[in-house]
């Protein structure tokens, strides 16, 4: 079992590192990374009777809520879900609908039209870390997980990277709104243009003793963006938290995400 | 290919007559259904890249919208999954977690708790209709759609039986909300109880001539309900639709279906 473990992570390190842009660099100083919210309920826990794929399902369309972990009995499953082919062509399915739908905009071309991003799980991956965590099987670890982020070397996810490039050549500008805290913008700003999100307008963090749920404070965060006249076209996220509450814009995009759950 | 679906379509019969609580009967007098409201933009046409089973995850996370059938290429296996094990698991999975849910719920036990049930592809099934008509894959004809409203004899989606009992067994009213017209109140009746729905608190029909979005129209009978003191703490159903909007409920539930989208 632990050998199997080995081999899934050394295989999602290899897979990975081809998306990582540029080559290892020496860890950057140590920042505090605000924590990603995780629940604190029970959950990850569904009847005998639901299989794995089903518990997925019941995650991906928000009818299973507030789990904390991946059930024990669906950590393979969860693993070849995200190293196989499944998780990458279902990334490309909701990616590739979400250029279809921009190509179609009338953009208002006064520079104020936007799309927003998510970061973990949509922009950038922290797959080589859940691989080497039970791909969400284990508990949540905010030192082990802060000490992957500051090493600033989450791949991009190459389907979102895609969709990145495509709207900024549309004429829509990017807004990556993120669940890390303001004390690691500087390790996000570095790690986003390492895995080629070169440019952005913005890059919004979570402020100092945020205690909102990323629902209310994206949503928050969005209805601030309108006030200041910008129009929000499209929502990516991996996250319902990211896409759902206040000032959704035009569309929203779901991508799959069944390590974890944050609301 | 046509022996094949017709294998299907007796399959899909065979498999959900099981479901029918009671024996056939001849068909009732016809009523005009008011017919299911399905868009009439183009879609339906994922790009080349994407698979059947990606191209379900974005229209069960509500990514991929307004499409109008099938892909043709995705009919078989859209057939295999409503015809396998994987529609009811995915199914139960949902339920199970909404029967937890409610077990959970601190009520007022006034007789005001309501729990919103959409009625097609939610509490009855017409699989036993699209299996005959390349389950989702052809255009909706709203004839031979009625037709088949008309007989009465939709069988029951037995994980939303389930999930009606344990919710009435709580003490927890129900109300059926759905797209279907006033003119099929009296068939509509009769097929929720031949199927096993035998109480309900209100059967909320579209009225005549309403040409609102299933969302909009949705949403304002859940708003009509809470200003009745109603508290809806629970509501389901297989289109985005049913569940998003306005007083949505204290949690939401989405059964599978990707042979057809509501807007």
């Amino acid at each position: 079992m632990e050998m199997k473990v080995f081999l899934w992570s050394l295989a999602a390190v290899l897979t990975l590192s081809s998306a990582v842009s540029s080559p290892v660099e020496t860890p950057r100083e140590r920042h505090i990374i605000h924590p990603l919210r995780q629940l604190s309920g029970s959950g990850g826990s569904p009847p005998s009777g639901v299989t794995c794929a089903s518990w997925r399902f019941g995650v991906e369309t928000n009818s299973v809520r507030g789990w904390t972990t991946v059930p024990r009995r669906c950590e393979r499953y969860v693993g070849h879900y995200m190293l196989g082919d499944r998780y990458r062509q279902d990334s490309a399915a909701v990616t590739a609908e979400a250029a279809a739908y921009a190509e179609g905009l009338r953009l208002n071309g006064n520079g104020k039209d936007v799309w927003i991003f998510d970061i973990d799980e949509t922009s950038l991956s922290n797959l080589p870390y859940y691989a080497h965590h039970g791909f969400g099987a284990e508990e949540y670890n905010s030192t082990t997980f802060n000490e992957w982020v500051n090493t600033g070397k989450a791949p991009a996810l190459p389907e979102s990277l895609k969709l990145y490039k495509k709207v900024l050549s549309l004429g829509v500008k990017v807004v990556f709104l993120t669940g890390r805290g303001e004390e690691s913008r500087e390790i996000t700003s570095a790690n986003l243009r390492r895995a080629g999100f070169e440019q952005w307008e913005k890059l919004l963090l979570r402020g100092e003793g945020d205690k909102r749920t990323a629902l209310a404070y994206k949503s928050s965060e969005r209805k601030k963006l309108r006030r200041e006249g910008y129009r929000i076209v499209g929502n990516i996220g991996d996250q319902w938290s990211d896409i759902l509450g206040k000032a959704q814009g035009g569309r929203t995009f779901k991508l799959p995400d069944p390590m974890y759950y944050l609301n």
